[in-house]
């Protein structure tokens, strides 16, 4: 060991990240085998630092060094790679530990993952491995990692069998599976994307993806990060890397499948993790700015885009096309990903015509004509007065085919980009393939459609256009000791299931405004109350014996003569002495008039923690079944978004002659509810609040009904969820 | 001239398809110049018939024969091409006409595009000389076609300067924009794809994008049809032509650009056509089978998977996957496009266990695992099972990387292939090309991304399940003197806009149910009027001067008093006076209750003539602006189609206890309201029945209110519509 060595030895995970010493533990001869391809890999691809073989039968493992045992190595080992049988890594781990090695890849499958005793056994000595010695792993049932940069190639995969070459570059990425996250790996070289790293997690013992993000988004070389995900096992933990990300200003671009019915199936027999419900990930990502993207191509065409280190300050784009035909159908595709294809105003038209008379179009999308490809000053011109227009947030130049002839064309674009901070980029159809390959080289995005540049600068201006609103701000007034009054008395009684009265008084001690409401318990009562009230009133059955009132009858509105609210009474109270209530209660409710409803809910995601939602009520829910869901608590701005974001928002603005709604008192009450919700997290399973009625003049937001479900008291759960909204299962792995 | 070249020589457009000999006139000896170039593709692309330069100064060009004039060649020519500027046009066509050319190329513009009056002056020559000799033309404006079995590369494009190889197949191409017709041409060629032609139309002053897909729907090579198109210039004729793919059983997938507002400025200012309402063609499409894709990789990637002939017999889809993470990714985007990740019985799941015991899954989608690429013949044994099970309609098998061992899998595939007429596509993700390039050429649809595979396959089963519903029928009771009558009543009145009443009774008259009603011109007949329709009733203004009754409070609802009657027409009855009328007279309807309410309207395409629109009405058309728009008349099953269709459709389905509607007495009403506007096409501007009321339990559909407005009489009309259905602006081009 030399004083070198220890200067030069990475600390915490940067032995993972930045290896310069590997040991191959269990390391075959043979490069075609699984145990002999990490150190094929690693030749092949010239891994820069130290390189040793662990393999009791021979003094070389395919011309590397090879030891008996890791005490026979000389110098420190930054990073091991087990290739050994389940039964060994525990006992390898410890040797690691004694020989100073901080962090390893375990590549055995047979523990937790199998669902066998055996697997559970060896899980138990992992686990007792991990505790004992601090050391990180990738694992176990791991594919590797790669590091670009030190050409650190620690993978069995067979998808570098054809020894594509490395490209270095800013991209990092996770994978849940090893297989998908090679393939991806693989296609991003194919299509000339440089990236920094590339994690397979495993069964994510340890390390998970999120943890890993979360490194990633603090390693300076890495300006994207990109995930492939199955499942979430800390939803706290994405959303800290989620965060982290934003605050270093990283695109998180994630491909989470599980998003249908077959794929959610597919993902719990595939990995041992669990696959979270789809529309809370859907809330997440848009809370916390994690960009969701679909498949392959959709991953590493952001990933292109994002490369290129430029951000979007508008959606405004103007376009710069060798075809009319590609112009319009860029502008179909843009505008069908919210860009702005921004209207020319005159001058600027005029200007255009003046520098470049000969273009057949004027207006953007902006047609160059066939000629430029004899004339390519003719795009220099062009792009020149594009450079210049103040409206213009994003340029894209369409071209095509002419291979023969692209060189004049890209440094004509190569030095526009140059000159402005503003992204470009360029669609180029058909050809060779050459055009699009030097502009990869030059670091501006290309795409062969007009649809995937769209789909891509579309999440470009939206990781860059996004407003970080800051940690949720505890509203005032909250009166938490009349919510844990109306909990503890329902508590005593032994209920998990409020009344209404206790639900609705739940949601006022947060603030919320409820329908004015009294307990009746006789005729009399009910008629006093509603008098008090004022008329019309509704009179409900109240009871927690029953969740839905209405399938028994026991709801009736618009109530206005005392005799007839008399007689209701007389009727209900019987009905609710049969329910088995001692002491049969009725509500007597104002009656409330509103213009929509909305349901908010909140539950305990088992990824996540409680969540609220919020969606059309009424009939519309049976319509749209649109709604918004997010990690509780809220920002008041995030609430208005999720309203915002609702398929149909526009039923909140002015309509039939009706006002528009105001959207930061309805925002106001979902905040409210999600407070209570993060609160309560220990004793609050479930709460709807159905219908929130608002009406528009005046403005109005009133709660008319609600039920609230406690948690089920922690000894007596065997399956539910516990006190930190995680179930059992989502602990492991 | 040979009797050989008289038995050989093409007939009808059979001279442009398929042209055995061709003369380029006012071609160029250089081949890098716009005139040049079509000589030198014949050349450099083999042209496999006789070709001939027609150029007054030289006797070779470019080593071709060249001719001072036509007159001067010898033996037959097919086609011209002719490279001469616009003013030569005219004549150079009567001398084609002379020796006996029935089709020509029209490369020059300077016609009626220009707008200007010396182009209207050129398009009327043009004009005339094609009346006079009866030839065919593809445009002026005009970038030429490419017949590849022929080599007959007609065209000066650069798109093809590379020299890209040809490849024969069985897809047609059509653009009216020959330099993104080219682009997408190119861009197939290199993705391996096979065509049978490419044809660019320009302006279209004689051939349109529909006569070409018509006559191509004929030809037997021809077995795919894709173009792109920016404006309809007949609505009829692309009917016509979707028709005849589709009896022929060929899909016919477009690109129409002009989809946004942004799209279709730029579609305007690009060429002479008109674009048409997107909506109205999104109705077309879905009625008459047309598959609108909407940008380069979804068109060739359709283009690819029904190159393969195949066709489904269902949606129900297994996969085979060499990555758990592809599966699932494939089956999210699979489950997205409808298409069925259908669940493997115990049976099946339990006889691919038997088959193959080494997989990472027995259950769709099925997982081989990374094994698969040491032991190839476990894709060979799970395909064999996976060809055997009932419950598969179509096949995908994942793989990715690995193309150093790609043969072995490929030859399974094949196999497989060949053994089954189910389709089956296969996605490799990531590699050198190698494999995706050899599955190309065995014809077997091959992607780099689930999605898209996921996309093509639902457009394969949406052409394969397409039930061809045949002509719409006439329904029984339609009363057309009445409606004539109430039609000639306003005419003779001099009035384009007809009364509530007279609407009602129009729409009656073709049998759609309409709320009881009478009119009353004194407040006693306002009272009978009640009585003899029941009570409670609805009194509303009744005037064709006004459109919106209830905006000068001229209507109310729910009168149910005698008094309450009478005194509502003493107050409304004035205001009718007020409006003009001589006769004022009151509506007393009828009220109708109802669960949901829809508008059906009619307008007068200009493209594509008399069309119905149906959609939500009440709070649901702010929230949803959801409609389906068809050409009318339309069959029953297309108005079913229609409504089930709408984003929202559950709503007609069981909710709340409600009971679901009858979609068949609501189609009902859609077609005699489409069979109204298709007979009264020369009368009726436009109809609004809003809202037809549904109402579930008894079923009953009624029209409430009605709208009929006329058309201008033709010799009074300028701009507005003709009888037709027709602006003026499109009859031309």
């Amino acid at each position: 060991m030399t004083t070198n060595d220890i200067a030069d030895r990475p600390v915490g995970l940067d032995a993972l990240l930045y290896p310069r010493s590997i040991a191959v533990i269990g390391a075959s001869n043979d490069p075609t085998k699984m145990t002999g391809r990490a150190i094929r890999h690693l030749k092949s691809y010239n891994f820069d630092g130290r390189l040793v073989a662990i393999n009791p039968t021979r003094p070389e493992v395919q011309g590397i060094p090879s030891y008996p045992t890791l005490d026979d190595v000389e110098g420190d080992i930054d990073l091991a790679m087990i290739m050994q049988a389940a039964a060994h890594v525990p006992d390898t781990l410890r040797a690691c530990a004694k020989r100073g090695i901080t962090a390893a890849i375990v590549a055995a499958s047979g523990f937790a993952e199998t669902g066998t005793e055996q697997g559970a056994a060896l899980q138990l000595e992992l686990d007792e491995a991990l505790a004992e010695t601090g050391i990180r792993i990738l694992g176990p049932n791991c594919l590797g990692m790669i590091s670009v940069r030190d050409r650190a190639v620690v993978t069995f995969t067979s998808a570098l069998d054809d020894d594509v070459p490395l490209s270095l570059g800013p991209v990092a990425l996770v994978s849940q599976s090893g297989a998908f996250g090679s393939f991806l790996f693989n296609a991003g070289l194919q299509e000339g994307l440089g990236w920094s790293h590339y994690f397979a997690t495993g069964n994510e013992t340890d390390l998970t993806v999120s943890e890993l993000l979360l490194t990633l988004s603090a390693a300076d070389e890495v300006t994207v990060l990109t995930a492939y995900m199955e499942g979430v096992n800390s939803g706290p933990g994405l959303i800290a890397a989620a965060q982290a990300a934003s605050r270093a200003d990283k695109p998180l671009v994630i491909v989470k499948s599980g998003r249908s019915a077959a794929g959610a199936t597919a993902a719990r027999s595939h990995t041992a993790s669990l696959a979270g419900e789809d529309a809370v990930f859907d809330g997440v990502a848009a809370q916390h700015g994690i960009l969701r993207v679909e498949g392959v191509e959709p991953l590493l065409d952001a990933a292109m885009t994002f490369s290129s280190g430029r951000r979007a300050r508008g959606r405004r784009v103007t376009s710069l096309s060798v075809s009319g035909g590609s112009g319009v159908v860029w502008a179909d595709a843009a505008s069908a990903r919210g860009l702005d294809v921004v209207t020319w105003n005159e001058e600027w038209s005029q200007q255009l015509t003046r520098v470049e008379p000969q273009l057949a179009s004027f207006q953007n999308p902006i047609d160059l004509g066939a000629n430029v490809y004899i004339k390519p000053h003719m795009l220099r011109e062009a792009l020149d007065t594009v450079l210049d227009h103040p409206e213009t947030d994003l340029i894209a130049v369409l071209l095509g085919c002419a291979d023969s002839i692209f060189d004049e064309l890209i440094d004509i674009i190569e030095d526009a980009h140059n000159r402005t901070d503003r992204p470009i980029v360029v669609v180029w159809t058909g050809g060779n393939g050459q055009a699009r390959k030097r502009l990869g080289k030059l670091g501006i995005p290309c795409f062969s459609d007009p649809l995937r540049a769209a789909v891509s600068l579309a999440l470009l201006c939206d990781h860059s256009l996004r407003v970080d609103h800051g940690a949720p701000i505890r509203p005032e007034g909250i009166d938490h000791a009349a919510a844990a009054r109306v909990i503890s008395a329902a508590r005593a009684a032994g209920r998990t299931q409020l009344t209404e009265h206790e639900s609705t008084r739940l949601i006022a001690a947060y603030g919320v405004p409820t329908a004015l409401a009294h307990l009746a318990a006789t005729d009399d009562e009910a008629v006093e109350a509603a008098r008090a009230i004022g008329r019309p009133v509704a009179i409900k059955v109240h009871s927690s014996r029953i969740g839905h009132k209405s399938d028994i009858g026991g709801v009736r509105l618009g109530l206005t003569e005392p005799e007839e609210i008399r007689a209701t009474a007389q009727e209900l109270l019987p009905l609710i002495h049969d329910l088995g209530e001692s002491r049969p209660e009725l509500l007597v409710q104002q009656m409330v008039h509103g213009d929509l409803e909305l349901i908010i809910g909140t539950k305990q995601d088992p990824i996540f923690g409680p969540v609220v939602v919020v969606g059309f009520g009424g009939t519309l829910v049976e319509v749209l079944r649109e709604s918004r869901v997010a990690t509780a608590p809220v920002t008041h701005q995030h609430a208005v978004e999720m309203l915002t974001s609702l398929r149909g928002s526009d039923v909140f603005g002015e309509i039939r002659g009706r006002a528009a709604m105001d959207l930061d008192m309805i925002a106001e009450v979902i905040t409210r509810v999600s407070w209570l919700a993060a609160e309560a997290t220990g004793d609050l399973a479930e709460l709807d609040v159905n219908p929130l009625m608002l009406h528009a003049e005046p403005m109005a937001v009133t709660a008319v009904d609600a039920l609230a479900v406690l948690t089920v008291p922690r000894n007596e759960a065997s399956t539910t969820l516990n006190s930190n909204g995680d179930t059992t299962d989502a602990d492991h792995h």
